[in-house]
């Protein structure tokens, strides 16, 4: 059995250079071809060899980038079940005024503390974005266009940058034209003018729960009212819920949600959901807003089309290079179908103009390739965190805590068995410079005492692995 | 009479230049040093033949830039009056909601149409702004800080850049402390956050007029009800109106005003005035916000104190560089005295992060110096700008033709006779490749038809004169 014995020899090979620290977590091993030479065996038996470290969960194939090293943590973790998938919960229907909790800004600027474990924060790893690549194409348009980017940016935003995004929004099977599509300086602001238009103060507007809190921090400031529509961490909003809300007599003036990936459960609707969901919303004229951050952050083969694939007229559409590129450039854009002309007339009124050097950047930055190769090796970081995530999840909580199963995004909704509250284990946890996000903050009324959310872009360390250690001792410990 | 004549040699010699055209308008001429060496007389008949030029109008003097050349406009028509001065209107007290004209787009866009005469844009030349040296702050911070600039602003914005603006707010007069001060996208948006904060639709806010056009049309946006507090284009709003107002029992939420040189007269509110109004608004609990765009553009000696100085409390101070520097880099800011904490949570909400790149830029180029003479040398020219065009309007419009007479900013108000119509001044105008922005633009019931604004930004040219005398035959073609 020569062959087994060479194949089992570059296994060896490449599990002794990560032992030693000569590759380390997250680095490329030697490609197949120069391991080949420097063992003197065929690419077939590297690749054999390969194959197998991947089936250990100890090597990682990225498409067109060759093998990296998998974290420890997850080649720790490998034998551990993940936790069971967490629930969709029961609501009222009724609508609220929002009441945002006191704890938000304390929760939000705590995920932004330099040397705090950031989960409960919501972006990206500084080291995991282009930011070198975007400031050499900031540096390239600042010598290029000295005059032209401190002039205002009229006409909804630089040409070119506009049509790239028409470009990237058809590929995501979407049919815009050009001058349905505004720039504006991030979704939160593109939103905010978007429920202006559409309500009155006192209005119902619905929102998927849990959702992200700014779905309902931005109805607040409007003095509308909430009704929270559950949506099931896996499969998203429910449809029939909303029925129910209608045949109650309720008529909210829009729907918000995230329907691919939400934020804070990761969850992805369906087509055959999405297509009820649209039926329902066109039947009864509710706008829906949808807020497609995390869309292209799919584990799976193929984007999910975003609800404006299958409505183009009556889905305000909101995208954002916000997670896989820029949060820091702020450029976003909206294409808000038949809202089309109040909305580009109130953005230039409120808005005026967006900065022109970050538009050009940013599309600088997009046509100069190597974006897709970014975001795929993301996709396939995140997808691998979230399951060591959940194993540590599994191994260090209380028994009967839950969590979501996302085939997307960087978020994982944790699930504690009802008696736990997470609003006192994100306090303890912050003491010792760890942040969660507590559910709370993902819904107008208080629910979702039990659960939090995980963001997942942090790097799976030992240092994290015993973060996720210590928040389960924590939570323990709040059951005595 | 040896010394006389040398003089004169200097004066000839500077003539002779000017009309070889190997010095233009707005070139500097030689220094008195130089020229002294050159044409071997003593600097003190240099100096003096410089006077002699200057007394002559064909030269300027700017403050620690030595000399240059006037524009030709100017040179010309020195002899010429400048029209009497323009009038406050007669305002009958009555809230009512805005409806804003439907020719506010296609003039906002006429004043940017390349190769148009842009007397209709609110904007600053190009050529006069600091865009080379911004956009190497720029590539500077770009290179500096790439992964930072990638991240959220946090904390109301970067602490350098508010550092120089509490400076700078307390070199004009004002006392805010630093937590007071929140970076913001421009000052339109963090008006709007404040009126949001403030009213409820169906509200009444009082709004200098003529004022301001997005004094207006904000409040459009947000269904209030806009009462028109009459301002003198020299001196400003009428406090007794504004008394008189709140005689009737009318409480408006708030007053909107740019005491120092309102856009769209330049009216400056004197210091008495100030404080009655001051009086008048805490004594009533009328909040006021003050768009203080025009400040650093004064033409006198010493620049006017922000209400804000008055009253530290009770006024929303809004500041921005948008005039002086950098119009497209969007960079504003806010110190909305008691109302601090409502304001930096809603921005926080809405607003989320000002972008890092663009704070850091203007902090770097404010740090490096060259501002205070920019913007000396600005205002020298702003001043000559609009006295040579006040001059034209009167040698060319019709009889009975009143102007503003501002001591700063960079607007002009023209007053035609009743029977004229600048809308369709304006239409006729636009034909011609001139723009103009009629009176109708700064109030929210069509009062100063009669009236339109002159960017006086725009350079004296013989092409910029001669769309001035176009202007006055077509107002004339209206009168048959």
């Amino acid at each position: 059995m020569e062959k087994v014995k060479k194949y089992e020899q570059v296994v060896e090979r490449v599990m002794n250079l990560i032992d030693q620290g000569v590759i380390k977590d997250g680095d490329k091993i030697p490609s197949v071809r120069g391991m080949s030479k420097q063992m003197g065996v065929s690419v077939m038996t590297v690749l054999e060899g390969y194959r197998r470290l991947e089936a250990k969960n100890v090597i990682l194939s990225l498409p067109r980038s060759g093998y990296i090293v998998r974290p420890a943590a997850h080649r720790k973790y490998q034998k551990i079940d993940r936790p069971p998938e967490a629930r969709e919960f029961e609501i009222e229907i009724s609508p609220e005024t929002v009441k945002r909790p006191d704890l938000m800004d304390e929760i939000f600027r705590a995920g932004y503390i330099p040397g705090i474990i950031g989960f409960g924060a919501g972006l990206p790893q500084g080291v995991d974005l282009p930011s070198e690549e975007l400031s050499l194409s900031l540096a390239r348009v600042a010598r290029t266009y000295p005059q032209e980017i401190n002039q205002y940016s009229l006409n909804q935003g630089d040409l070119e940058l506009r049509q790239i995004i028409l470009n990237y929004m058809v590929s995501a099977g979407c049919t815009p034209k050009l001058e349905e599509i505004s720039i504006i300086p991030g979704t939160t602001q593109g939103m905010m003018t978007v429920l202006r238009i559409l309500t009155s103060p006192g209005d119902v507007v619905a929102v998927e729960s849990p959702g992200y809190f700014g779905f309902y921090e931005l109805p607040e400031l409007l003095n509308l009212k909430v009704v929270e529509v559950p949506s099931n961490p896996q499969r998203g909003i429910s449809v029939d819920y909303l029925q129910a809300l209608l045949d109650q007599g309720i008529e909210p003036k829009c729907l918000i949600l995230s329907p691919n990936f939400s934020n804070p459960t990761g969850a992805l609707m369906g087509d055959e959901s999405k297509e009820q969901l649209i039926k329902l919303c066109e039947e009864n004229a509710i706008p829906i807003i949808e807020d497609d951050t995390y869309g292209d952050l799919y584990f799976g083969d193929k984007r999910p089309r975003p609800l404006k694939a299958f409505s183009p007229d009556n889905v305000i559409y909101l995208g954002n290079f916000s997670k896989t590129l820029s949060p820091g450039y702020r450029i976003a854009w909206i294409a808000p179908g038949k809202w089309q002309k109040q909305v580009a007339r109130s953005l230039h009124v409120e808005i005026v103009s967006v900065p022109l050097c970050l538009q050009k950047a940013v599309a600088d930055y997009l046509s100069h390739g190597g974006v897709l190769q970014h975001v795929r090796r993301l996709r396939k970081k995140y997808e691998a965190h979230i399951e060591i995530y959940q194993k540590l999840i599994f191994q260090y909580f209380p028994e009967g805590t839950r969590a979501g199963n996302p085939r997307g995004g960087h978020f994982l909704w944790v699930e504690l068995p009802k008696a736990y509250d997470s609003v006192i284990l994100s306090k303890l946890a912050l003491k010792e410079n760890i942040s969660i996000a507590p559910g709370i903050l993902f819904s107008s009324r208080g629910l979702y005492r039990n659960c939090f959310r995980l963001n997942c872009t942090v790097h799976c360390t030992d240092e994290a692995v015993n973060a996720i250690r210590r928040l389960g001792e924590l939570a323990k410990s709040l059951i005595l």
